[in-house]
């Protein structure tokens, strides 16, 4: 079943190793089917370089297993918050990657430093707070996908605007319409936290950000009707803007 | 039409994620034909990995297209302001290489710290002011192109002798004789970058530069009617400097 | 004799140059076999790319040759003090990894700043004291050993739950149950040395480390009777923590 | 003539592509024939994929050609300058490989942080001062090697024990017994000055030192008549010091 949407987050997962995202198997990508409630993830511990679209798992949205031989990756009930909280993503993504991860250890969103950040955040990469001693002890993976879900709501923060969150003392998850995009917004995520923390070293670590209108024109640049980045906008900004 | 300038065009692009100076798409390069008074550029937002020679993008010095189906990099105007107000350049660089977009989004220029910078740079790779509100809101692109001119003329730079520059909050552009020298001073503005931070860490924040006189040296040791780095200059320094 | 363990033994040292742990050679990896008292060590000096299976050297406890041709590294001694003290451990590493190697010169233990560490180790990375002028002018090796397992006895530190430590003003060694067990740890202790260090520059020099309660939650959830991490473990937690 | 020192050295001045040591054309090396006075090093400005063999130039002790169609390297009197006055050397090594190339910007040498950096240099890696405006006018490049002997014979330092040196607000020259052990010694010099960063700032920018005895055992364990690190030393030290 749904052998499409495995294949999908089966490539999905092995961009992770080539875009140097992932050491060993600190990483997994799920993607969902809407309309039939399921997603399909990578399973638990597995070798990139033995992964097969086959391995990947299909569980429900309360995580249970539908289909599938492997035990699911162990961040499974966040995707599953996740999923059921954002309607409108359609793939996950998490990893260890070292500079979204320095960020998340130290407890520190990432600032919108510049128009690499802007192009895909509109804004800051928030950082949630640290769960509780009681956030852990039950339930922990389901209570990581919460807290993220609350920092999104107490800060309203727009899913699609900030597709990605530092969890902290632990490290970055992102998201996208599919597993594709979530991948891409991980990458970029990876970069500008690199970025940003070689900016703030600079300017003695203040945390510098771009002005409102830099970050509106750069963001509405890519997203949204008015964009006119890449091949998929019909109107080339080289008509309309005549010099 | 202009074939081989599209294979040079090409070829220059090519090199940017050879040379580590893109991730996906986030890179340039352009070339002008001067007699003909146009330029070709590569197209929006199109993998490295699936770019052709004749995807290139044919447009004026107005910066619309005159020939080619897709549709050109959305920094284009960008490169056609610079090629009109520096009419002594024949090929343009744009990429988001993360050390020198460090030093653009901490609104700092790159000193000249050492003979590496000076056999390349006459002096600091300087920073654009940001841009302002109205900059921004109408013709970004074009006025991104328009700071990066009125930068050089407060600081009565000359082009040849400083071939590049960083957007503020953005990132570096750099030009040369051709798209190639372009792409080569791009890498190297991106490794005099690296240099530079790590010898600011080292001396406590400052920016340490060069003396004059060594500058003097080691740039006109490889540019000008006296240079003697290399194949093409017919004078080897060793028949001259007897020890 | 022991054909399996040498080449296991020397498929551990050649993951070593592959997760770019060793600069030319570097590194060593050792397993034992309990039962003959034996261990299997890479030859002193030789390239990674002429390295064959034959060439691994076996030792006895003592620290002398049993088998080869080639001499042991130089770091023999102290695997065999390490064996005879530590009787759970069945492979070691020693690398000059850059990250690890920096926290060792500063003379700091490399904190537990997030659930990356404590996935793996259980509590800070620790360092031993520097060696005496005596510990080092007679059986220094001996002695880097030595220091080892009294930094392990006066911190209490069990070596399963904490699988490596830094040579003071040296490096790391880390061990497992098998070599390459070993090696994994090597991977996992620079990753986080990596993590470590920018986490420290962000925080303003400060050692941050996660609660104590989340380092239980993440080094249990893959080690011991209730870890739910990967295909080992019949449990899934996906069917038991239903959301 | 010199076909066997001319493949060494070529093979030698491949290396450092390979070892990351260099970007574009920005190294050399070379070796020399102490019988016939002569040594022989790369052209000057040659890419390293398009380099042969029979392309290595041949010059006297002068720095005159002897043999070669090509220019020899700009930097080919400060090899002369170091060969007539280390004559104990057989190969030289330039690069601006970016972390040596720091230190040399902040005008710091490198300090012996721990015991990779003791194996190979036995003390700090030197830094010489800055080269006058008059020496920079006239005969720069044999002044450079001038200026490198004067620091050697000011400090006393012996050319075997510490085979490398800083120029400062350049790079680092590094030699050896023969064109290889230069390589070996410049690719060393680069990864303990990237350490000795790293230490540095977790030490909050000083520059800690390993103990003189410390110093006199790593050094000596791989050097001189009681070495007994590699394969080339008959007593193993394992068979010496019994545990």
């Amino acid at each position: 079943m749904l052998e499409k949407l495995k294949q999908e987050v089966y490539e999905a997962n092995m961009q992770l190793p080539k875009l140097k995202l992932v050491t060993f198997t600190w990483g997994n990508v799920s993607g969902i089917d809407r309309e039939k409630g399921l997603f399909v993830i990578k399973p638990s511990g597995v070798d990139y370089d033995k992964l097969k679209p086959s391995d990947m798992v299909v569980v429900d949205l309360d995580g249970k297993i539908v289909e599938g031989e492997l035990n699911p990756s162990s961040d499974t009930p966040t995707h599953a918050i996740l999923y059921r909280q954002f309607p409108e993503i359609g793939g996950i993504v998490h990893t260890h990657s070292p500079w979204a991860v320095s960020f998340a250890q130290a407890g520190m969103a990432i600032p919108a430093c510049g128009t690499t950040h802007a192009d895909t955040f509109y804004g800051p990469v928030p950082v949630t707070p640290q769960l509780s001693k009681e956030q852990i002890a039950d339930d922990y993976e389901g209570n990581t996908g919460r807290v993220i879900v609350d920092t999104f709501k107490k800060h309203e923060l727009d899913t699609d605007a900030v597709p990605g969150v530092l969890v902290q003392d632990h490290g970055p998850f992102t998201w996208g319409a599919t597993p594709d995009k979530a991948v891409y917004n991980a990458k970029v995520l990876e970069v500008v936290a690199e970025m940003a923390y070689h900016t703030m070293q600079l300017s003695g670590h203040l945390s510098p950000s771009v002005p409102q209108y830099l970050l509106d024109k750069h963001y509405y640049r890519k997203h949204g009707n008015n964009a006119y980045y890449g091949q998929s906008n019909p109107k080339s900004m080289t008509h309309e803007h005549v010099l």
